[in-house]
């Protein structure tokens, strides 16, 4: 529901009553089927999502078919295609609902026009941006100098509640390695 | 020089003379030789630094003492380790000079500063983190789903200046692959 980003945001900052209005007005809730598409990869962008209920992922397909997962994303998650969403270009992503899902839908234009009505959003936004390269820069430190059982470990630590709603595969893709690995991290693990 | 920097801002917004003025009275011109370290992993970070001449480039050590980089900069690039600037953690990275160098450096809250005293700022710089989260994605992106051979094709076309200021080790590590892989790979392509 609405009043889920409404919380989030005020969790971070006061918001105004104008502030609340335009969130209200631009803002549209949506009940999802497990599966349906959000983004699809090659198509223009011009949403962004805001989940408040499910898990949905973003992913890219290689020249081979094989899927790559960017991101997962459950309550009080943004999810879209950034990359399409900064440069105006196509998307090279494709977004989906891992389970019957809620998100409340911004064209993101509109989401950006509001930093230019409510000057507060700037330092906000700028805040939420810095926090989310932490957590890039973390993931390719991570990827590149832990083993696959150790980059296991950490997405379920870092996303407990994900594991869940997911398959095998989604999970393998987000790690970079094959279904077959993730399968004996998992039979070793249960073994300890 | 510092005129470089005030440039680069200038090519993305106007700059008033105070803010000109702040600029230059944080700002602190640095010449360094090569291989001096700017940061250290393991201690704490306060700086960051505007690249004017030379290479220098980020990286962790793994627990076999391994080197993984994380970004190279260049001429108008910036480097910190932005993990910890963010976080206000200790160093997870070290940042060193490959090359003598020549940066601006400055304390990391005097520059955040600059947003509370010429909002201005704000918008800009949102926009230059929303540009470094799309080259995040992409960096995410292309490790999983490309070769190591397009993966080095790529960082030749993104990066065309660095090559000559790194040497194998540099950029195996930046491209997650071994020394090996990546001589091989040159062989190939200095045959074609």
């Amino acid at each position: 529901m609405l009043e889920d980003l409404i919380s989030k945001i005020e969790s971070q900052m006061p918001l105004s009553i104008d502030a609340k209005k335009h969130i209200f007005a631009i803002a549209r809730e949506r009940d999802l089927k497990k599966g349906s598409l959000l983004i699809r990869e090659g198509n223009s962008v011009n949403k962004t999502f805001f989940v408040t209920a499910g898990c949905l992922r973003s992913y890219c397909l290689d020249k081979n078919g094989k899927e790559h997962t960017l991101q997962f994303a459950i309550k009080n998650w943004w999810i879209s295609d950034f990359i399409a969403i900064y440069t105006n270009e196509l998307a090279t992503l494709t977004v989906e609902c891992l389970t019957d899902s809620s998100v409340i839908e911004f064209n993101a234009k509109e989401l950006d026009g509001i930093h230019k009505l409510f000057p507060e959003f700037e330092s906000f936004q700028r805040h939420n941006l810095e926090r989310h390269v932490v957590s890039l820069h973390r993931r390719i430190l991570n990827q590149m100098q832990l083993t696959a059982e150790e980059r296991y470990d950490l997405f379920l630590e870092q996303y407990p509640d994900i594991e869940q709603h997911t398959r095998n595969y989604h999970i393998a893709s987000y790690l970079g390695i094959t279904q077959q690995s993730l399968s004996r991290i998992r039979v070793k693990k249960a073994k300890n």
